[in-house]
């Protein structure tokens, strides 16, 4: 049943003028009785008061950031993960909390040195790439050649073979996080790029936005033919001077030391657990967000802010007794931050399911204030996800913007035709942390950490509780 | 002679309405020509025109910071920075450029690392602080107790015997830096204090305003009839996650491994070089800064900033020709931060010159903007100086306070009467970084740094210049 008395569109729109496209909101008032925007927003105010009250989610990070930590694909921190989600889960009541298998890259970190040793001798503050292969017995050193971009590299041709490359640009800070996705191709794609052209290692500056010689970590994609050659991430400020030496025309050398290593694939595995829904259960919202996070801090905004924000939608509607129509299904994915298997593995072993997924939200964009959702979906997806965000005004969650693909674990769904969803949140002060030691739990707010559990738990229930599922994506070969 | 014609103060109180207190600007204006507010002010607008213009200072720290870098007492980089130094004043033109001998404790960092054992395993960000002894051969570990100060440690009396004492206090920001002179005696005195009480290693909260994961350094104290135990210091986020295991009630254990080792004291220098006065060369003006720093950032804040001001100072008056009658002389001193043996050895090899120290200036605050400065002097000491501070309205360094030693190193010349003065800079930003491998170049903001020297440079020269030296303090056996 409906928590909240279905009412008529005009009076909404004389109660909140301004507030809905008309379109939108009288069809939804017609055939989506409790999810008008008011009732949406009567809905979102009670989850907020009782998610301030409780606290939930931000205790359940404060676990795992303190009692779990950081928990790379294949470590006893990632299992303990996986274990304390399933455990939680079925805690919380949800029906068939299962750990589905699989197979997770296990790379990892050891020792590592980075120096610079000519014209001046300076300990850099750096952290092996994820994924990167180690440097040779006799460590690594070679001069240094500067680049800002990939074109930039190409055109330095044959001039970089036997060289170290330094991919040097800085990062903008944004609340979309669109700095990053401009620059985060030198990151992947540079070591197999340089190492064509003949380069022995690779540096980049660091993906982040404050500079407090803080090196933020994340993985490298080899091409397969490529040589594979080490690579690492220097502190801004670490990039700043090399640059600076550089620019006066010295010949400058770095010393690397990479003790990393890849080991054999090793056993893991997503979490899954569902609240079945109260009228369609064999229909599915799913919930995603990933269990992995790098090895160097707490993984508390990536993406622990997002494991928590899942658990915590929907067992906050379920303590609520909001109970949508439709199964509320919580996929906490493993291994998204160096091969995805886990998303992967969910859509491959879930092939048949799929056309059954109505929708899926992810949450891997940190625990900053929720902005709204991007939406992936067929003809009118966008606009059916725009009426239900009016409910979320008052935590200013309504911007829907159209396209992405959700998030990297639930876009390997977008083939069977799943709308996808991601949770927008302001990335402003995200990427000074993400990545890097300080990811931690004191840099997380409590009260957008539980405005983003509300903007989750909404969202969700509308597209599990409407009448007609979203319009699907045009399905893919 | 003075570079610009006495004005009287009639005609400036009409032309600066608001400006002048009128009592100092009439005694000054009479009696020290070419020293009103307005000449001051002009010659201010004309040193800050030329150095934003040649950027001098920027360019001297940025190769102390790029070339030199970190620079211990005792170092080869302290050595570098002294050779640098004194080759640079030379280049300037001053006279009887000289490196004074002092004796530096040599105190070296090692390997290091900080494990949290107990009821999880987590590598703690941390450093040894200075001067601390290293842990036994086979590491140290203990169960944690947590204190906020001096105080609740004494009152666990016996309760920390076999414990490592956590010193967990929060610091706040401000711009003069009282939240450090309030916190610091946790890291100065705690660990004697907790040995006493039969600790068996302590640990501190950095002493730093940004939580980055980054640990922030300084020295310690020890007394001489305490037991000497290991000292450390840990990131703002290390010192949080530890709080809440605690505050949970669990029993906290730490394992610490620091490999620092106290040398035998070695052979260093103060770097001192003159300007002769043109009437009265052997009455002088101090300028002073300290050349040594912690062994992790680049010593770019404390002290190059403080370092390049001062000899940036003298070279900017001397290449615009601004030439008071008394001496101005750059002290750059070694060793402020782990033992001040260049403050005291100065004071001690130049006591028989100190009557003819007509004043000492310590810049040794950062290069924030400048907001004025302290004086310690005798009776109308800081009215005078308040007077000559007008003159630096434009750039905001008026702000005159009375009292405190000036700063660690010129504090050393107090017994001898010597007026005091110490730059004052913003600080609000500058326990970010201070200690820590974040102090760097990037750090620094151009326009403040060069505001720094001017407000050094005018202060020194009116000094220098006035007809009637400061007030002396009342000399102390």
């Amino acid at each position: 049943m409906p928590p909240f008395p279905a009412r008529r569109a005009a009076i909404l729109l004389v109660l909140v003028p301004g507030l809905a496209l008309p379109g939108i909101v009288a069809a939804g008032a017609e055939t989506n009785a409790g999810l008008e925007p008011a009732a949406l927003k009567a809905m979102a105010e009670r989850l907020r008061t009782e998610e301030r009250s409780t606290q939930g989610a931000y205790e359940r990070l404060a676990w795992l950031c303190d009692r779990i930590g950081p928990r790379l694909s294949g470590s006893p921190q990632a299992a303990a993960a996986v274990g304390w989600a399933a455990a939680t889960l079925r805690k919380d009541g949800l029906k068939d909390v299962r750990q589905e298998p699989v197979m997770v890259p296990h790379w990892i970190r050891g020792d590592e040195e980075i120096t610079l040793v000519t014209p001046v001798t300076r300990r850099l503050e750096g952290l092996a790439l994820g994924m990167s292969v180690p440097t040779p017995p006799e460590d690594l050193t070679g001069e240094l050649v500067e680049v800002d971009s990939l074109d930039a590299l190409k055109a330095l041709g044959d001039k970089v073979r036997g060289r170290i490359v330094l991919f040097n640009a800085a990062m903008w800070r944004d609340p979309d996080g669109e700095g990053y996705g401009k620059i985060s191709p030198l990151r992947h794609a540079g070591p197999s790029a340089a190492a064509r052209q003949g380069a022995i290692g690779t540096l980049i500056r660091s993906l982040g936005t404050l500079d407090a010689r803080l090196p933020h970590t994340g993985t490298l994609s080899y091409e397969e033919d490529a040589p594979k050659i080490p690579a690492a991430a220097l502190s801004a400020e670490d990039a700043m001077h090399l640059h600076r030496l550089l620019q006066a025309g010295e010949t400058v050398r770095v010393r690397m030391r990479l003790d990393c290593r890849t080991l054999a694939d090793a056993p893991s595995a997503n979490v899954v657990g569902d609240w079945r829904g109260r009228e369609r259960p064999d229909e599915i919202v799913l919930l995603g967000a990933h269990l992995d996070s790098w090895d160097v801090g707490a993984g508390a905004h990536d993406d622990g802010a997002g494991i928590v924000m899942v658990m915590e939608a929907i067992h906050l509607l379920k303590s609520l007794d909001l109970h949508p129509r439709r199964t509320l299904r919580a996929v906490l994915y493993m291994n998204e931050e160096n091969g995805t298997r886990g998303g992967r593995g969910y859509a491959a072993d879930h092939a048949e399911e799929l056309p059954r997924h109505v929708a899926a939200i992810e949450s891997d964009r940190g625990a900053g204030p929720p902005l709204g959702f991007s939406v992936a979906g067929g003809p009118g997806a966008t606009e059916t996800v725009r009426g239900f965000a009016q409910g979320l005004d008052a935590i200013g969650a309504t911007a829907i913007t159209e396209g992405g693909d959700g998030g990297v674990d639930i876009s390997r769904m977008r083939a069977a035709g799943v709308p996808l969803l991601g949770l927008k949140s302001d990335m402003s002060g995200y990427f000074d942390w993400h990545h890097s030691r300080a990811d931690t739990l004191d840099k997380i707010d409590r009260a957008s950490l539980a405005d983003g559990v509300v903007a989750l738990a909404v969202m969700a229930y509308a597209l599990a509780e409407s009448d007609t599922p979203l319009p699907r994506l045009p399905p893919q070969p």
